[in-house]
Parts: structure tokens; C-alpha cells; sequence
């Protein structure tokens, strides 16, 4: 079911309308949406919805709402983080101008409400609520985000937090959404909501392990990447926490260096956390967050026929490489 | 009445709750709603809801909505103008800096769909609609006006076009929401639509005529501020059309010109636009808009003493010296 579902959403984002004139803001916006991505989160919609509803075929406007509102914030995060590229491509505002990807973004936001207004007239209000939420969290999760990078220090607790608002609420209203659209009880959509969370949760510091540990040949960025940058993932803050001694001083100088060789930070780097055990204490804290939803999926009331393609696809995710 | 709407307005805004954390996400919101302004919109969807229904008090929150989308695009369009300025105090993106401004101003636009929220459920499908048509309407106008500052010319059927989807289509919505919230019938809502088109587009020509042959002492701005800025103008539009000879290589030779004294430009061009007739041209096209705008407020099927209050504030609006 998850591949029909695929092909189903690919197909309908592919023919989507936005708008026509003036192009230079509606080019931009088939261009983000038409650079792939493994469409996950209207797919969690439409696996969510059909463990209520066989006709999942109906939620896929506001399914799409769901991966439009994503790459807006794809669109204008590029922008704040200065980012080149995005998916191997030339991002929005490094192939048209700044100016262009703040409104091809707004613009885009205005179509995500657009495709939600697809939900039924008696749950819309509920969708909405739901949505206006979830949107600022992610907006919060990225003022956190880019304010981290200007502190020293930041805590296990402040860091999962801000991973939360920035990437996990959103699995967690496309599930919800799914539930929703498909008239499940409140009971059902909250444990979605905790589900997705949870899920999307272990699924950012699996993002921060695969870039330090992951196989090359498979994970498609960069290995190491995060180490060059500085940036604050889970397995830095855990570094700067447990260091002691002589890696304390060696981490810290690498955290300080302008100027260095890219393959030996990364070496040395890694070395410390391999010292520190950091690889398995991330997978510890990245595995309670799975087995949370996992829980959270056998606590839903439906049968275990019906909560296959969903768990299925979430084990992939789980166990994905790249 | 309108005194009572408007300080119920601002008695509101001054309490709304955007979010608390981070701060950087949130004062700006305050920030940029504290700056003022005459709150034209919201009055208006007020006022058109008053025709309807005596209870406008009902109404305030989605009347605001319209106020926040509003100075979400200013804040927006600040960073794409790069103004230092609005309403003479530091704008949101100087005061903190570019993707504090982008940011805010996002969830910003989540605001306001929050305050839509409080439609009425029957009406909100509707509601949100015509809302997300005119936002789209709104971003649009805005890369029209960034496209024309790049062209040669531009024609007056054009300019007309950009002013109403970038300003006019938002009092437009305006007064059609107060109708909507208020169950006017469709055939009303229409007309409100259509009068606030109307004079929005009027409303813009004057701001363009102000700029050049307004009163020093009452218009706020600098008088003047568009000639010396090269900006394409009701006004300047028209004389490139119309300048032949000595009048065009004169003009031609201003707008080409990088070094020049403020004053002498604005009194050299203003004297070719005097030549050229151009205020009186402007002031017959805006007057024929402005009485379109009249002629639709006399055919709502309302009683006249209904529509005094609305009334008046249009008159006052069309006869505005700042």
C-alpha cells in the first residue's frame, strides 16, 4: 500500500497548481517541491488515515498540505542558514535571490492553507487548530536552532526540545492529521500526535549518529559534516558534557580551530567520541524514543492487519541508512 | 461609532498573545503591531460588518487578522526594500536582523490565521478562501512592484494592475469579510469586494499624488521622497508617456542622473509633471476609481442611515491629507 500511496502523492504533487504570474514567484515553488525528497510525512498521513478509513485516496490534498507547509520551511530555513545547496541542487535563493525566496515562500505557506481548506467543513477547525500549532513550533524550533549556534553550551534537555519544535511536532501532525481526516476518537489522534513525536524525536538523533557513523557509500552527504561545522547535535553536546582532561582540551581546540584538514577533525573528533562512548548513548536515547512509539502504536485500537503498512514503514524508517 | 471600533481595536491588540519563547521569535510580532498606524483595515471590515449586524463586537478577532496579515507583509517587504525605517521608528529587520524578520514574520502569517479561527465555523470555509486568494493576490503585487523597478517602462494598465493586487485587494477583502462574518448575501459581498477595490486603487493614486503635491507640514514623509528615489509612480509613469522633446531627454537625463542635489530634482521633475498636466490626469483617474467605490456603497441594499458611519470614514479616507 505504501508504494501506491507514494506514487499516488508524486503524481498529484506533480500536476499541483500554485499560481502562474509573475513566474518568478511561483516557479520556485514547483521547483523546491519538484526536487523529491521520500515524501514521508503525507505518507504517515494517508497510512495514518487508512487505519481508520479504507478510502485514503480522499485525504490527499490536505495530506499534500502537509509536505508544501515542509518545504516552505525548507525554502526559507536555506535562506537563514545561507545553505547552497538542497537535495544535490541549487537552492531557491541561490538560483533566483533572497528576495525571491522569502516570498515564493510566503506564498507557498498561503498554498498549504489553501490545500487544507480540502478537509472536511466539520473538521477543519480541529485541522487548523492543529496546524496553526504545529507551525509555530517549527518556527519556534528554528529560532532555538540558529540560536544555539551563538551559545557556548547547550543542554541535553534545551537540545531535545529544540529538535521536538523543529522536526518531530511536524511527524507528529501528520499522523494526527491522518487520524483526524479519518474521524478517529480524540483518544486515537492524541496517541498518533505522541507517536509521531516520538518517532520523528529518534529520528533526528538518528540523523546526527548516521553522520558521524554512517556508511558513505549509502548516506549521500558528507560524513562528518556536522563535525566540520561545528554543529550542536546530540552527540557534540554529549561530548562536551562527558569530557574530562586531555579530550576536553583537544575537543575544545578542534571547536576553536579556523583553520585545519576536514578528514583529520573529523578523525579526531570521532576519536574522542569513540572514547566517550558517545555512539552507543546516542542509540540508547535515540532507542527510547522508538520503542515510545512503537508503545504507542500497539496502544492504538485497531487490529494489528489494519497497523501493518504503517509499522512497516516506520521500521524502515527506523532502520534506515541515509 | 468608528472612534469605539477603533479603540476597541487597539485596546485588543495591545493584549493579544502571539507566544512567549524565544523572545526573538515573538517581540518582533508586538514590536511591529505597537507601531501604530491607523488600522484602516480592521475598521473597515467592522464598519462593512455594521451594515449587517449590530454586534460588530463579535467580529473584532477576525477583523484583526486582516491587521496582522497586513503588517506580517510590511515586515516581509521591509527586509526586500531594505528599509531602515516605518512609521519612523527602526523596521523589525534592522532593529534585530534579517532572519529574525523572516522568521517573525512567518509566524506572523500563522497569527493571523489563528485569529481567523474565531469565524464562525459555517463561515470559515468561505472566509479562508477569499482570505488565501488575496494573500496570494498581496505576495504577488509585491514581486510585480520588485519586477518593475528593473524595467525601462512601465505602462499605466500594468501599474494599475500591481497597485490593486499589491494594496487595493486587501481593503477589498476587508470590507467583503465584515460583509461575510456578518452573513451578508453573496450579491452584497461582492459589491463591498468591489468598493474596496475601488478605493484602495484611489487610495494609492493619492499616496502617489502626496508624495509630490502634498503639504510639507501635514503629509508626515518627506515630500518628494518617490522622485528622488526614481520610483515608478501613477505620476511618473504618465509623464514618460506623455514627455516629448526637451521635457523627455530633461526627465530622462533625472532618472539617469547618480549625483544631484534632493531638491533640485524634485523641483525640476515636478515642474516637467506640471507641464505635462500630470497632477490632474492622476486626480481624474483617481476620482474615477474612488467613484466606483461610491457608486458601489449606494447600491448596497442597506438603508443610508446604515451606511453613514461607513460612509463618513470612506469620505474622510478620499479627502485624507497625509
Amino acid at each position: 500500500m505504501t508504494q501506491i500511496i507514494l506514487d499516488t502523492l508524486n503524481q498529484e504533487i506533480s500536476q499541483l497548481q500554485y499560481g502562474q504570474y509573475p513566474p518568478e514567484l511561483y516557479e520556485p515553488i514547483g521547483y523546491i517541491m519538484s526536487l523529491g525528497g521520500k515524501r514521508l510525512r503525507p505518507v504517515l498521513t494517508l497510512l495514518s488515515s487508512s487505519l481508520f478509513d479504507d478510502n485514503w485516496q480522499q485525504f490527499v490534498k490536505p495530506a499534500i498540505a502537509i509536505e508544501v507547509f515542509h518545504n516552505f520551511t525548507l525554502m526559507h530555513d536555506d535562506i537563514m542558514d545561507a545553505a547552497p545547496l538542497r537535495r544535490g541542487k541549487p537552492t531557491v535563493h541561490h538560483k533566483w535571490n533572497n528576495n525571491v525566496a522569502i516570498l515564493s515562500g510566503d506564498v507557498m505557506l498561503v498554498c498549504a492553507y489553501e490545500l487544507l481548506l480540502h478537509v472536511k467543513p466539520e473538521k477543519l477547525p480541529l485541522a487548523l487548530k492543529k496546524f496553526n500549532r504545529c507551525a509555530a513550533q517549527v518556527c519556534e524550533g528554528q529560532q532555538l536552532d540558529m540560536n544555539f549556534e551563538q551559545l557556548p553550551t547547550v543542554s541535553e534537555d534545551e537540545y531535545i526540545n529544540m529538535i521536538q519544535l523543529k522536526t518531530a511536532v511536524l511527524l507528529g501532525l501528520s499522523l494526527e492529521l491522518g487520524g483526524i481526516l479519518a474521524n478517529a476518537p480524540l483518544q486515537q489522534t492524541d496517541l498518533l500526535y505522541q507517536m509521531g513525536v516520538a518517532i520523528g524525536t529518534g529520528f533526528q538523533l538518528k540523523d546526527d549518529l548516521l553522520d558521524v557513523y554512517g556508511d558513505q557509500a549509502k548516506f549521500g552527504k558528507q560524513v562528518g559534516g556536522d563535525i566540520i561545522a561545528n554543529k550542536k547535535t546530540f552527540l557534540l553536546i554529549k561530548a562536551l558534557e562527558l569530557a574530562e582532561g586531555n579530550s576536553k582540551v583537544t575537543l575544545q581546540s578542534w571547536l576553536n580551530a579556523t583553520s585545519f584538514k576536514a578528514e583529520e577533525k573529523v578523525k579526531e573528533v570521532t576519536d574522542i567520541y569513540n572514547t566517550l562512548h558517545i555512539r552507543s548513548l546516542t542509540e540508547v536515547k535515540m532507542n527510547e524514543f522508538f520503542a515510545e512509539g512503537l508503545h504507542c502504536l500497539d496502544l492504538l485500537a485497531v487490529s494489528e492487519e489494519r497497523k501493518q503498512p504503517l509499522r512497516d514503514f516506520i521500521e524502515r524508517l527506523i532502520h534506515r541508512e541515509n
